[in-house]
């Protein structure tokens, strides 16, 4: 029999093409489809769980294209440093350091924050990718993973390598009723040398698997790649061929003209970080001038070290304020696009259009239901507006992932709050000493 | 009797000079004052209430520089227009719609919001100030208020005068045992030509208050003010000896070195908005450089018609994040810095160091307590970059202001959350109209 469930009445912010936002709409899904939207009084089916919509607001769950999830341990653990210096003297130490339950217990805590924050799909790359799997599992979240690997000696040495990644993929590709996707996780240009990434190309075409990789995130890199190849990393890409598979490219700050016009015509997927961009003194991408271009682009928090939060109404709002303040002009990346960026734009981005990042009849049900019953989220002038410039990820009540519920009303429904609080701080305190 | 509140087991963040942070430290209230902090186990008076802090991080009741409260009633009902369009076809016009019982209920809005916000004083300018000053004596809370008036001709005619402002400051002050402090509010240099400037100074000598007033905002009122005066309107501000005075400055986005000079020696209080200056396009203030010239900063949020909400949380998050980023240097404004700017920074401008701001004994009982169970404020490696780069508003879990709970667990005791959002939500659909 299937599984039903009613949204009563709220306002749908769809960010579907023809609609925009339908007041006292109701939504039933079904399984894990979203099944009809309707506003006039319909007979509901017997079996249904109904969940009152008044003065709640119903958006497509966010779409958080480049995380590193289990990174959560270092939030707050070494901030305000020099990039190399909390890199050499932090990071990569603490990540020397690092076994496989540090990897679950902190892709566990992230997963808390993710949901209860109204995330429902995720990208995420970093180590020992089986055990984000496996939280991601009992999470009940949309994943795509990549398992890193790099081409050379150097920064966090004797980790996973590209044989591993493969084996991932090949283990854990559309597990967990599909919700799993497997992707692959080259972990940069600096690290991953030209003719390593022809080999990882050839060696995985059959695979037809999306390549998630951090592209010029650094005035540094970009430097490098110039001084080394003659080519920008995004030119440099584009001739080893690398943007003829799907490619998620994290980061993409520094950018010329002709960049931005590869990286639009190829349709490469970006994951525009502000706050991570900002924090590691990496600077402000050009975020308008990729959208007037047609970039394809979505919205990503990066990992928690850098941010410090997996907030994406964080990224929402400085998307667009970043671009208003440095273009001086306020009209820049207004609330809807801004919106669309985490919903629509990283659903395009994963090649899952339709699908994800909106509402619409036959789109999966994945999806956060909002309480603006709060001071900032009155009054009741315009809900994008609220969602895009007041809204955060603490206003969100109730998140639906493949039709089911995964977090209501402060209670997880499949993960175990305090367990993981405590386990993942006993992981924190290891990795600091 | 005393009334007396101990805050038990629970870390301080302290903001004090010579602390930083306290864990399982105890604070014990009485009356008004913070009487005393201690970590031993100590004898307790009888007659206490005790608020039980373990996972609970208390920090000092924040302070909000620069507000117009009222302004909640446009919150998202104009954004993304350009500035001169949004301010005469928007705000301007529905502005000369508002009567009293709109600024009465578009407080109270703001105050449920501040309050469960963890802001516990904030600066204030708008109209029909007494009905500010009405909303914050049922709220509780610490309020600088000044009406505002201007000396032209021009953008809301009609409404008070610097005669209604100074009797609003003769009615006002010291009300409600002390906690309604009045102020003089002229708008800005290009509402206030320099003879009614001098004008006022003059008139207002004896009264001897704190001058709030817009400053530096946009470079058009740089441009204009060289143009008509051949002076920046910081340099005009000094040579009309408005900054013999203290002055509470909004904004100071566009300065150039001798501005800061001027400033920073002077002691002007500024009020730095980074989300409002972004919003409207008007670009990034110079917050280190001012930090670096010992200016006297502290951080507000502006109305929420620019904002959109008056979290401080975002604004002590963006104020360090843009100067890291916009200076390419994650050194830039770190999380002690940052915080120290809505607390003792605030303080400061106010001429109110050691009262407020900080948590000390002897200090004026104005604290927020956070609990920090919260997916994103866990693990506990750091309390303050928490706070800094991760926290939100919605994190507070109790307020109190001069000793006295206005705000816990989801319960407001002082206003009526419900009415509030009714009457603030007839206003607005009135005002829009």
């Amino acid at each position: 029999m299937s599984s039903r469930i009613l949204i009563e009445d709220a306002t749908l912010v769809t960010m579907d093409e023809n609609d925009g936002v339908i007041d006292s709409g109701n939504l039933l899904i079904e399984d894990n489809i979203i099944k009809s939207i309707f506003t006039a009084a319909e007979d509901t089916p017997g079996d249904v769980k109904v969940i009152p919509g008044e003065g709640k607001v119903v958006i497509p769950g966010l779409i958080n294209l480049h995380n590193h999830a289990a990174m959560t341990l270092f939030r707050s653990y070494a901030d305000d440093y020099p990039l190399m210096e909390w890199l050499t003297k932090k990071i990569f130490p603490a990540e020397a350091r690092l076994t496989e339950a540090d990897v679950y217990w902190g892709t566990s805590l992230a997963l808390l924050e993710m949901i209860r924050g109204g995330t429902t799909t995720f990208v995420d790359m970093y180590y020992f990718m089986e055990q984000t799997a496996r939280a991601c599992q009992e999470g009940g979240i949309r994943a795509m993973l990549s398992q890193v690997f790099i081409g050379t000696e150097g920064c966090s040495e004797g980790f996973n390598t590209f044989e591993d990644a493969i084996k991932f993929i090949e283990n854990w590709q559309g597990q967990d009723e599909g919700r799993i996707q497997t992707i692959l996780g080259p972990h940069a240009l600096y690290t991953c040398p030209p003719d390593f990434l022809k080999k990882v190309l050839k060696e995985t075409e059959h695979l037809n698997t999306i390549i998630h990789i951090h592209l010029s995130e650094s005035k540094f890199e970009v430097e490098e790649s110039i001084k080394n190849f003659n080519k920008t990393p995004v030119a440099l890409m584009d001739e080893l061929g690398m943007f003829e598979r799907q490619v998620i490219a994290g980061h993409c700050v520094h950018l010329n003209d002709e960049d931005i016009d590869i990286l639009s015509k190829k349709g490469v997927g970006i994951s525009h970080n502000p706050c991570s961009n900002l924090k590691l003194g990496n600077g402000i991408a050009p975020l308008q001038k990729l959208i007037d271009h047609g970039a394809c682009v979505g919205l990503g928090t990066d990992g928690a070290a850098s941010n410090n939060n997996l907030d994406m109404f964080e990224e929402i709002k400085l998307c667009s304020l970043l671009q208003k303040g440095t273009l001086e002009d306020p009209t820049a990346v207004p609330a809807k696009t801004a919106f669309e960026l985490a919903t629509r734009g990283g659903a395009r981005a994963l090649g899952m259009e339709g699908h994800l990042g909106v509402i619409r009849e036959g789109a999966k049900a994945d999806l956060a239901i909002l309480d603006f019953k709060k001071p900032h989220l009155q009054p009741h002038n315009d809900p994008i507006a609220n969602l895009v410039y007041s809204a955060s990820a603490s206003d969100v009540e109730t998140v639906i992932v493949d039709g089911k519920i995964l977090y209501n009303k402060g209670e997880f429904l499949t993960l175990d709050e305090e367990r993981i609080y405590h386990e993942a701080d006993k992981c924190a305190k290891k990795l600091r000493q």
